[in-house]
C-alpha cells in the first residue's frame, strides 16, 4: 500500500538519473513503479537499483512518467498516450512549448497530457547516480495548458507532492522563456568565455581564478544534449541572447572611445545594472540574512578541520553552510563557518579563546564565497 | 630587523585592501613600513591595524608600493618618484600598460618603476579586511619593461617574496591581454547576464540555481572600481569581447533557424569549444586528480558535520576539500569530502560501516561541485 497520494501504478519511461529517481522515490513510499526503456540493459539496471520491476502485458498505469532526451520527448508521449487508453502521461523535458506543440500537430489526446520540469540535477547522470531524494524540496515546474483535464493536473502534482517537489505552475510559453532567461542563455554564454581561451597561454590561465571558475563552470556540460535543449527552445533562447548581444555591441563601442564621457556613462551603467539584477537573485549561497559567517585559518593537519567543527558544536552552534578557501599554492586554507542568528560574534571569541586564528566575523550579505564576489583589487 | 630579504624601509601610499595587507605582511617580517594616505584617517585606520608607521619628513625609503585605485596611478607614481629620487617604485594596479605610457609621458625616471599586479583580493575592501598573509602562495604579476633597472626588478621581487607571493614575470601588453581575457572580458559578460535579470519575474529568478548563482556572482562588483579598469585596458578588453560578439551573432542566427543541418553544427560546436576551454583552466576545485569525493548525506543536527569529519580523521584521512549540497528547503544536506590518493572507495565502505549515509564515492574529473557542471538534466 502507498503512503503517499499516489495509489496507482505508475510506469516510467526512460531510466537515466531522472527516471530512476522517480522510480526510487516513489518506491520509497510504497507506490508500484514499472520501469521501461528502449534499451533493455539500461531499464535493467535501474531495477537492479531497486526503481520499479519490468512491465508486463497487464500493466495498467494510472500515470506515466516519460523521462527521456528531449527530442525523443514528444514521440514517446504520443507513444504512450496510445498504448495506454486511460493513463495521465507526463514528461520531464527542460523545454515544454515545442513537445506540447508536436503533440497537438499529431491529433494527441492533450487532455491526458502535462508537462513538467524538475530543477534538480546531478553532476551525473545514469541510473547509478540517481536518488530517492533527488527532488526533495527542489522546484518542479508544471506547465500548464488549457486542454489537460482537472484529473490530469491533480495525478500529476500528486506524484510530485510524493516526491517532495515544490510545485511552481507555469504556462508553457513563461517556462520556456523563464529557463531561457536564467539557465538557457547563460549556458551559451559560459560556453563562448570559455571557448576564448582554447588559446589563451598557460600564464594566462593561471591568472584566472576563481573569478574565471565560477563563470566558466557551467561550459563543461554535454554538448549534444545542450544542442538538443537550445534547438528545442530556440525562439526564447534566442529572445534572451539579442539584448545581450545589443548591450555587448554598445560596450564594445564604449571600449573603442574610452575617453568619451558617453562612454564613460556606458559602462558604468552597463556594470550598476548587473549590480541591480544579481541582486535579485532569490538565496544565493552566503546571503542568506539569517547566516553569519566566522572565518578561521587551518592548516592542513590530520583532524584540523574537524577540530575545529567540533569547537565549534562545543560552543553550542550548528554550522549551516562551510566552504575552505585554498591559499593557492601553500597547504593552508580559510574555513568559512556559517551559523545561526546573529551570532558570528561571540563565536569568534569563544574560537579565539580556542587559540584558533579568526581571521573575521560578520553577518551581513556583503560575505559570499571568498574571491567570488565583488573584489575590488581583482582587476 | 627583518628577517625577510627586504632590509629598508618601504612606504606605501594608499592604504586600502593591499596596502594595508602589504604593510602587515611586511611588518610581520620586522620589514620597517610607513603608512600614507590622500584621506588621513585611512592611514590612521591602517597604522592602528598594525601595517606600520606615520611618515616622518627624514623617511628614506627603498622601496615605494603605490596602492590607489587606477585612475591615480600613474600621477602618484609619478610624484613619489619626484619625491623620493632613490627609491624604487611600484604600484599593484589591475592594468598595466596604461599606466607606463602615461609615466614614460611624463617624462618620469623609469629605470626606478616597476608596476605589478597581485592576483589576490578579498570579498571586502579596505583596511579593516586586510591580512598579512592575502599574497600567500598568489600569482603576483612583474609587469616587465626595457628602461626599469636590474636594481629596481630585484628590489620589487625581494617585496613579493617577502609577502610570499609567487612571481609571474610578463611584458606590460602580456599582462593586461591575459587579464582582458581571464578577468575583465568576463567580468562584462556576468554584468550583462545579470542586467537581463532586472526584469525577470520572481518565478524565474527562483529557477535558476547553482548554474545562475556562478556565471552571474562578480556582477555584484564594484562598477565605479570597474569602469576605470575596463577604461584603463579598453583596447585589450574590446579585443577579448569582440570574438565572443562574433560567436554570439553566430548562436543567435543558428538559433533563428535551428532545423538548418548547418545550425546544428553551430550549436554543437560553440558547446564543444566551450568544454575544451574550460578544461585548460588549472586547478579547478574538486577537479584536482589527486582527488577523490566521498559524498555523505547528513541531517542537520547539532554536531552532525563535526562528527563525520573526526570519523574521516579516525581513520587516517585528511579533508583536502569540503563542500556541502544543501536539499533546498528541506533541512538536510549532502557533504562532499575531498580526499588523497584513490582512497575513497575504502573511506565510503569504512564510513558505511559506522553507518553513515554514502551517497557516491569517486576519483575522476567529472565530480565537480553539485549542480554547478554539466548536469544533464537542468534545462
Amino acid at each position: 500500500m502507498s503512503s503517499g497520494r499516489v495509489e496507482h501504478q505508475v510506469r516510467v519511461v526512460g531510466s537515466g538519473l531522472l527516471g530512476t529517481s522517480i522510480g526510487l522515490g516513489l518506491r520509497a513510499r510504497g507506490v508500484e513503479v514499472i520501469v521501461d526503456d528502449v534499451t533493455p540493459s539500461a531499464a535493467r539496471l535501474a531495477i537492479a537499483y531497486g526503481a520499479g520491476r519490468e512491465p508486463t502485458p497487464d500493466d495498467v498505469p494510472g500515470v506515466i512518467v516519460v523521462a527521456v532526451p528531449p527530442d525523443a520527448t514528444a514521440s514517446v508521449v504520443a507513444d504512450e498516450l496510445t498504448r495506454h487508453p486511460t493513463a495521465v502521461v507526463t514528461d520531464v523535458a527542460g523545454v515544454k512549448a515545442a513537445p506540447l506543440a508536436e503533440l497537438r500537430a499529431r491529433g494527441a489526446d492533450l487532455t491526458r497530457y502535462l508537462g513538467t520540469h524538475p530543477m534538480a540535477g546531478r553532476e551525473r547522470s545514469g541510473a547509478m547516480s540517481a536518488r530517492a531524494d533527488l527532488f526533495t524540496g527542489r522546484p518542479w515546474v508544471v506547465a500548464r495548458h488549457d486542454d489537460a483535464s482537472i484529473h490530469s493536473v491533480r495525478a500529476v502534482e500528486d506524484l510530485i507532492l510524493d516526491l517532495s517537489g515544490v510545485i511552481v505552475e507555469m504556462d508553457v510559453d513563461a517556462h520556456d522563456e523563464s529557463v531561457a532567461l536564467v539557465s538557457h542563455a547563460p549556458q551559451v554564454i559560459s560556453s563562448l568565455i570559455a571557448a576564448r581561451l582554447a588559446s589563451a597561454s598557460r600564464l594566462a590561465l593561471g591568472l584566472g581564478g576563481q573569478r574565471l571558475n565560477d563563470i566558466t563552470r557551467i561550459a563543461s556540460s554535454d554538448p549534444g544534449l545542450w544542442t538538443q535543449i537550445l534547438s528545442a527552445n530556440a525562439e526564447s533562447v534566442a529572445a534572451a541572447l539579442r539584448p545581450i548581444r545589443d548591450d555587448l555591441d554598445r560596450v564594445i563601442a564604449a571600449l573603442d572611445a574610452p575617453d568619451a564621457p558617453r562612454s564613460q556613462r556606458t559602462l558604468v551603467e552597463t556594470l550598476a545594472a548587473g549590480v541591480t539584477g544579481v541582486a535579485r537573485i532569490p538565496g544565493k549561497p552566503g546571503q542568506d540574512s539569517r547566516l553569519e559567517v566566522v572565518a578561521v585559518r587551518i592548516d592542513d593537519r590530520q583532524g584540523e578541520l574537524a577540530r575545529l567543527l567540533r569547537d565549534v558544536s562545543d560552543e553550542g552552534m550548528n554550522v549551516e553552510d562551510l566552504w575552505i578557501e585554498h591559499s593557492g599554492l601553500e597547504r593552508r586554507g580559510t574555513a568559512h563557518v556559517s551559523v545561526l542568528h546573529r551570532s558570528a560574534e561571540s563565536l569568534a571569541a569563544a574560537l579565539g579563546a580556542r587559540t584558533w586564528d579568526v581571521v573575521f566575523a560578520r553577518g551581513d550579505e556583503s560575505v559570499t564565497r571568498p574571491d567570488r564576489s565583488s573584489s575590488g583589487t581583482r582587476g
